[in-house]
This record gives C-alpha cells, sequence and structure tokens, in this order.
C-alpha cells in the first residue's frame, strides 16, 4: 500500500516504545498487548491523523498522541471482536483469545481501552477536551456498529441501507474522528475540521468494503485472517447482502440453504458462497460501491492544494487495489 | 448503612438521568447499562468523592461528572468481572451475561466504560487532565488487580501480602483515587489531595476484607450475590489464606481436598469451608485487620475539623458493620 513510510515509521517508533514501556506484571494483561502490536497492522488510522494534520500546516508532536491513542483504541476492538467472532487467526498468528483465553482476551482487552485514554491525555491542554469528544463519540460508534454487526448475523433480511449505516459506526466512524482530530490539531477551521469528518467518513465506508471483498476474495496469507470467515459467521456482507438481491430460483434456494446453516462444513460453505458470488458478479457491484466513496472523498479535498493532498489520494487510491 | 441520603439521592438522579439519557438502539448495547444501573449499588465511590469535595468546601456541581463517571466505570467493572468469575448473580437479580450472553456482556461494557469517559468529559477544564490521570491511572489498577485475582485462583500459595497487594490494586486503587479525585475538586491543597488519597486506600481495603466475609458469611438475600461464590471459585481471599495459616493435621488435609477441587457439589465444598472457617476463627483475624485500616484512616483525617468528616466517619463506622 501506499503509506508514506516516514509517516508510518514514526507511528512504529511510538508503538514500539509503548510497548517496552508497559509493566512487566501482571503478565497476562501486558503480554497480550505486546503481542497484539507486534503483529504489526498497517497504522492507516494513526497515518491518516496524522497526514491530515500535516495538510492543515498543524505541528506532528501536538497530534501524535491522539494518533496513537487511535491505533491502541483500534487494536483493543480487534482483541475483543475476536473474542465474540470467535476468530482464529489475525495477522497471520493466532488471536489473543487463542493464544491465550478468553478472559485474558477480555481483561487486556480492557486495560488496553484505558491505554488509549492515557495516551490521549498527553494531548495539548487547549485541544484536550474537544479531542476527548470525538474520541469518545466515535469509540461509542464503533460500539454500536458492532452490536449491529452481530444482531445481523441471525437476522435474515438485512438491507444495503442497513449495512451502510453499521459499517458507517463500526468502520467509518474511526476514519472520521482521525481525519478531524487531525484537522484539529492543526488548529484548522470549523468548516475544514467537518470537510475532513466527512472525507475520512468516505475513507472508512470504502476500507470496510474492501475489507469485506478481501474476506473472500483475498489471499488468506495476504490477509493475515481465516478465509471467508464472514461466510462462515454468516455476517451480512454488501456482498451477501446483493447476492440475496440478485439470486434467482434455484441460486436463492441454494444461498439460502448455506446461510445460518452450521451443519455444513466451513470450506464447503465458503467455497459454495463463494461460487454464487462469482455466478451473480457481485464484486463489481462492491467496486462501483466504493468508486462512489472515492468520488466523494475527492470532492471534498478538492479545494485543498498541499502536498500532503497528493500523498493522501495516492494512499486512498491504494486502498482499493490493497491486498492487506 | 450510614450513607448521607442527600448525596446518595443526587447520584441517583444523576444516575436515572443518564439512564434516561440513552439511546434507544442497539438495544442489546444501551439495555443491559440500564439493567445493571437500576439494579440500585450503594453508589458508595461517587458519595465519597463527592462528600470529599464538601469536606474540602469544595462545588459539587464541579465534582459531579467525575463521581457519576466512577459510579459508571465500576458497574462496568461489574458486567465484565461477572463474565470472567462465571457470576450469576448480581444485587439479587441475574448477572448481564446470563441474562443476556457473554457477547453482549463484553460488548455493553465496553460501551459503559467509554461512557463514563463521556462523563468525566464534563469537568471543568482548568481540573480536567488531572481528574483524567487520576481516573486512568486508577482504572488500569482495577484491571491488574482483577488479573492478579484471576492468576491466584489457580496458584496454590499465595501469602497475605500478595492479597493486600491485589485488592490494594482491585479495590482501593477505586475508593483512593475517588477521594483525591474530591478533594482535587475542591481545589485542595496537594498534601491535602495526598491525605485523601491514602484514607481512600485504607477505606477500600476495608470495603474489600468485609465483602470476602459477606461473601461467605452474609446473608445471600442481603448481599444479593450468590452465597460463598468466592469458595467455588478457589479465590485466595483473606480468610482462605488465614485458615491455611492456621490450620493443622485433618483440617490443613481437609482444606487441601477441597480447594481446586472441581468434582464436589458447589454447595457442600461451600459448607465445608464455611466450617473450617468457623473452627480455626478466622473472620476475627479479618476483623482485626480491618480494624487496622479504619485506625488508619481515622487519622489520616485528624486534623480535619469540617461537619463532613464526621459524617465520613459514621459512613466509615457502618462499612465496618454492613450486611449490603
Amino acid at each position: 500500500m501506499n503509506i508514506p513510510e516516514s509517516i508510518q515509521e514514526r507511528v512504529k517508533k511510538e508503538i514500539d516504545f509503548f510497548c517496552k514501556s508497559l509493566p512487566k506484571e501482571p503478565g497476562e494483561l501486558y503480554e497480550p498487548m505486546r503481542y497484539m502490536l507486534s503483529l504489526g497492522g498497517k497504522s492507516i488510522r494513526p497515518v491518516l491523523l496524522l497526514l491530515t494534520c500535516k495538510m492543515f500546516k498543524g505541528e506532528v508532536k501536538n497530534a501524535l498522541p491522539a494518533a496513537i491513542a487511535i491505533e491502541l483504541f483500534h487494536n483493543f476492538t480487534l482483541i475483543h471482536d475476536d473474542i465474540t467472532d470467535n476468530s482464529p487467526l489475525r495477522r497471520n498468528s493466532p488471536t489473543v483469545h487463542i493464544k491465550w483465553n478468553s478472559n485474558v482476551a477480555l481483561l487486556s482487552g480492557d486495560a488496553l481501552l484505558i491505554k488509549s485514554y492515557q495516551q490521549l491525555n498527553k494531548t495539548p491542554a487547549k485541544y484536550l477536551s474537544s479531542i476527548f469528544q470525538l474520541f469518545n463519540d466515535a469509540a461509542l460508534k464503533v460500539c454500536e456498529g458492532q452490536q449491529f454487526d452481530m444482531n445481523y448475523e441471525t437476522k435474515n433480511r438485512v438491507t444495503i441501507e442497513e449495512y451502510l449505516n453499521m459499517i458507517r459506526l463500526k468502520t467509518a466512524a474511526l476514519f472520521s474522528a482521525s481525519m478531524e482530530m487531525g484537522a484539529t490539531l492543526a488548529g484548522a477551521s470549523g468548516a475544514d475540521c467537518r470537510k475532513m469528518k466527512i472525507t475520512g467518513e468516505s475513507l472508512g465506508m470504502l476500507f470496510q468494503l474492501k475489507d469485506d471483498m478481501l474476506d473472500v476474495f483475498g489471499k488468506p496469507g495476504k490477509t493475515g485472517k481465516q478465509s471467508g470467515g464472514d461466510i462462515i459467521q454468516d455476517k451480512k456482507t454488501f456482498l451477501l447482502i446483493k447476492a440475496f438481491e440478485l439470486a434467482k430460483g434455484k441460486t436463492k434456494n441454494e444461498l439460502n440453504s448455506l446461510i445460518g446453516n452450521t451443519k455444513i462444513p466451513a470450506a464447503e460453505k465458503v467455497k459454495r458462497v463463494k461460487n454464487i458470488y462469482e455466478d451473480l458478479g457481485v464484486e463489481e457491484y462492491a467496486n462501483k460501491q466504493m468508486l462512489l466513496y472515492f468520488s466523494s472523498a475527492k470532492k471534498s479535498l478538492a479545494p485543498i492544494k498541499t502536498p500532503e493532498k497528493d500523498i493522501l489520494l495516492a494512499l486512498v487510491e491504494s486502498l482499493l487495489d490493497r491486498e492487506v
């Protein structure tokens, strides 16, 4: 992916420092944090935050605590979501609840969430309350989105609108907050902050749609996750909802017989649902939807004329083609 | 208990208002919060915070957000601890993970923790960063304490010192932070804030020791919890550690055969361990330890001469005799 290396390096350095500063004891609380953070994610959210801050001529050092807080928060959500989704694999490694157990994953996730607030409190006093508010609002939306996602697993009919609202909460809210925070911490105008909030939301939507596609069509070695995990879990993704919309006759019957079916072996279920997706060409629909969000992000960035804007656009473009 | 009614009422009103302000959807996220908070705890932590604030002539309205945040945080820990401890009953009602399920309890707990930070952010700007820091530090200690508590379940030998350190983290840290926050929000001197920090810690230790005793000797209808839950879970409480210290010969062998034994029916295990506690008189030792903390709290409060000090002392005295 086209992530600006210097910024990504800066984030990585801070995360490494964070890991080294963690206490040794109790090991079951702090070791899973170190483990999770060492698996090396893309750091896309903190990079977006810092890049936005630079785009508005802000100082990176003012935005660094919030950037790290966002990354820690994101990792907290991964640890807890992996428990609820019963996911065995993350970033090509066993998930925390598999490597340790669910109780350890629960508690170290909690502590990581608190640690993210500890980072946030290093934000310059002048911005503290507003950054705190953006962070809290986004964090709650992430929980709401995750709950809707869970509810939809057992709900028969989920509309595209419900799905889009769900990922707006679960994923786009944090992207949106990252970019709005970046602008806020650069002292950008209210209008510019709002623009970044909207841009971030579009990028988050695009990112999640791509995530749904990679879950089915990605290479497991690259995505680092169990292939077809969403299908196994009956997740109502864009692909599945679209497939239900398009499928007719025998195909519809087959899809109906596969979804919610816990008796059929996981690998077979994934294979058969994937075949239906391919037959119906649902991937194309998802691509079109992603391009809509890309256009929308480009449009809201149009008035901005700084070198960082082009870096950001290149990054977004690479989000469309990512394999990880 | 001797909790000043006007302050407790104020807390209750705020909590009711908080519950009413929660969104309706997704119900699985917000309903468990309303449920847990409606079960009516003692609100001892926010009362201590507000009382300390008043003791130093502070304004209650400045301290109210932090007080509510502490109460929400405490309820978050109960929801998550009940999952890990597999507790069926809390405040005479089914625990959240029993009434709904573990995934719902996990996520609504997370959201309640975030909600507590949302409350905290209503603290006057002048105090925000320092209150934030006290809150975060205590919150982390609570997680550390809970992890040690879990670890000790399967550890054969736990010393009284290890136990005291564990409850200092798990319980006393939040009492300590409540009182230090109350003093801070009243603009008290650094020396007075530190004094309240120490007093709060003593009260927390005393409170947890009493909790351990109520778990075994309390009336289930009053405590609202499963009787002997600690014994069933092999929790290394003061009582059990002391019993191991004192027991000899046949008694020691029986204790050894009971602890860690998952085959024996729960009710029988509780009854037999309780009999050993009674034979050895371990309750007396715990009472003595509690009185030590009571003296220590009285001593650090000695220089203070305001009516609220006497209210606080009456409250502490009633903690020693509480049945709930």
